[in-house]
């Protein structure tokens, strides 16, 4: 009997220890977006937080890239996931607006049809593809991931403040002290409502193991698996096992969560047959939600947060990981952006981008690889409203609107500049001394500007 | 001829390779400390500076470990410098003041006799000592370097923006585009002045190149090396070889060669017979000169910065490694201080504490392990005025003062309270919400005040 088991024990182990690796060269990389919801800049270990700890991020970055110039393309969630999935900023698609600026349960609109997302692109040549997480581009059947290029959805369809019911406490006394049942939120398995309110105490949790399964059940295809967290979007919830487990608090037990999270998706990845053959970015959709004080995260040493086209309400901290393609522990200061992701994957995937209509997104693997970026300029759109471009070291500012207490936005005369590369923590407007510079963004923001057809809002049905 | 040589680099070889380690084992660790002017604590990449590119440092942290919450014992330079040396807080023996914050080229006093340095404690027990870099703790013959415990002086006496000349442009318009030769800063070789005003251009390059020769010349006996860089205190100035390397412009030049010096010092190590008993610190003497500006370094978010007692003016970017003894790649959190180095200097090297005065230093080696710390409060001085007290997460300011901007410090009735875990940056004040932690506080600040008796200035002298 005991040597029967040996027996079964080595013909097991033998078949566990195929190398498999000929299967997983041949086919196109994996792509994995784990994409945050208002996490700040600088709210993880390995971009300066203090006392959140995020070692399984730390490690991501050891092992592979921190991108310390990384942008997503709006300061808020809809715009933002819009821009990501479709490699073009929101106002050509009309998922942004000056009025509503993300999408809520009683909105109409959503994606529209004619877009083609990063899943539909990789859907094309055979990739397995999940949405797992917040989707925000629309809860009408239409809308939903689903429809969109997902073959699996498993989340919530908008924010997870939205859909507040009447008898919780009122303002943001709600977010102090949160529970499940003051918010009626939904949570889908595709096209179903299978939970409401969702338990969004183990959300993170069952994101985590929902994207665990999808990983280990695609071993002989490439897969996107866009991984989308309600959090550290308020109100804040974690698992029991994360309670008081950061000495941040409930929004470091939150990212602490996160963070265990990432750990769990690598390890998957690094014990399956696609561990050489996977690329996974980390980054999050705006900065942080600075209104909600404690609550929200920390921008580091940028400017502002959430909702505004200062950098801290767009720079995100961004890592990716590609073992044996990208080099660990190193740092690219190129200019970047979550639209980019759409280009780069597409290579990778070997399917063509779209020729008709205006992209934004250029092929990260240059920078990837430690080498110069391919994307020259950076523009800031809050809603239709472009307030500010970058080039360079340079960001010049035509209009300027703090995330809160300034209800309508400033126009510069003589636009702001500063040298983010200098001063990334714009302080010091320097337009008088650089005519030079304003003249030379002036022109690239009037070759933008003829490219820039705005499509009707979706926020606005 | 052909086979001689082969033989001979044969034997060569042999001789080079032979293992050494026995001796290294068995005697104490060589202690390095590289010490800062003025870093802030967001300047280092692994620190979360974007555009700062510090690969030498962000290795040392990959190798060791980074401490978050490590302070220096003073937020200007002279009081720092001469806690760090003694372990004890300067109101205990007079380097500090009210009025004149530091040294001046016209001061008559310095570090007292009766103080016990660190290089002294080291040097009872048969380390080779060399101090290379900016003293500040008095340059009257009785107080340099070699009178108190350094085999070996090469550095500047104080600052490098001290003994302006007359005709220089005025104010800060020195340090815009600064000469060499607007300030008469002598360089000195032991007791001996051997360059004035010295050159500052290549200043940082020659004390790594006296640090590198000092830690080759020294392989059989323990050795503490002391390397109190000048930079990046204004004026900046940086070898050509660093001349526009750095996107951060001068300041950031300034700090990559810095990085390149820890490189090179690192390498030293690693190629020597005690690459596995050196423990080396780098750390700063406070936090970055704000009114600076651009030639300022951040804080990243931390608030204020050099000459306050919040967050910015004491909180260092601090790094310790020891292959084989630290841990590769953690992060410590624990409440430490740049005074811990004394207790856990000598107690590494086995030699006791003196036991005739109070010490306010602690033995860090179960923080470098990955365990608590020992230190249980820090206190933070302006001068001889106790501004501020912390205990684990909680941060008691009596006293508040601005670096800039506010002559006077505000004596605050209720004290204000930060929960430093949770608000770094110090936003926050819940004095109210806390009064136990406040009466808690409270006990220890009384405790230490029976114990802080003031010393006669020597500063003022």
């Amino acid at each position: 009997m005991k040597y029967l088991l040996v027996a079964i024990t080595f013909a097991l182990t033998a078949v566990l220890q195929q190398p498999v690796s000929a299967a997983s060269n041949s086919q196109p990389p994996n792509i994995i977006v784990i994409f945050c919801d208002d996490l700040g800049y600088g709210d993880l270990a390995c971009f300066g937080h203090p006392t959140i700890a995020t070692p399984h991020l730390d490690q991501m970055a050891a092992e592979g890239m921190k991108l310390t110039q990384f942008y997503s393309a709006a300061p808020v969630c809809t715009p933002s996931r819009a821009a990501l999935l479709t490699g073009r900023l929101p106002m050509r698609n009309g998922m942004c607006s000056n009025s509503r600026r993300v999408l809520f349960p009683n909105s109409k609109g959503g994606i529209p049809a004619t877009e083609i997302t990063l899943a539909e692109q990789l859907q094309k040549v055979g990739y397995a593809t999940a949405c797992i997480g917040k989707w925000h581009l629309g809860h009408l059947p239409p809308f939903l991931p689903t429809r969109n290029g997902f073959d699996y959805y498993f989340g919530i369809p908008y924010s997870n403040d939205m859909d507040r019911v009447n008898d919780s406490p009122k303002g943001r006394q709600a977010f102090q002290n949160p529970k499940v049942e003051y918010w009626n939120v939904p949570l889908m398995r595709n096209e179903e409502i299978i939970e409401r309110p969702a338990d969004q105490t183990t959300i993170t949790k069952r994101y985590t193991e929902e994207a665990v399964k999808f990983i280990k059940s695609n071993q002989t295809e490439p897969f996107f698996l866009y991984l989308p967290h309600s959090m550290p979007h308020v109100p804040l919830f974690r698992s029991n096992e994360f309670e008081n487990k950061s000495r941040r608090g409930l929004y470091g037990d939150i990212i602490e969560e996160i963070d265990w999270s990432v750990g769990r998706i690598l390890d998957t990845v690094r014990q399956s047959q696609s561990s050489e053959n996977t690329l996974v970015f980390f980054t999050s959709d705006n900065g942080p939600w600075l209104i909600f004080n404690e609550q929200g995260g920390s921008a580091g040493l940028l400017r502002d947060g959430k909702g505004s086209t200062w950098e801290g309400g767009m720079r995100e901290p961004t890592l990716a990981w590609w073992p044996g393609k990208i080099k660990g522990g190193t740092v690219s200061r190129e200019l970047a952006s979550t639209m980019d992701i759409y280009a780069t994957a597409s290579q990778l995937a070997g399917v063509q981008l779209p020729d008709d209509r205006t992209m934004d997104s250029y092929d990260l693997m240059p920078v990837l690889q430690g080498g110069q970026g391919l994307r020259e300029a950076l523009f800031y759109y809050r809603g239709y409203r472009l307030m500010a471009v970058r080039q360079g070291a340079w960001k010049m500012h035509f209009m300027t609107q703090n995330a809160y207490g300034q209800p309508q936005p400033v126009t510069h005369d003589t636009p702001l500049l500063f040298n983010l590369h200098v001063d990334p923590s714009e302080k010091w407007n320097v337009s008088q001394q650089n005519p030079d510079v304003i003249a030379r963004l002036g022109k690239i923001v009037a070759e933008h500007k003829k490219t820039a057809k705005h499509a009707p809002s979706q926020l606005e049905k």
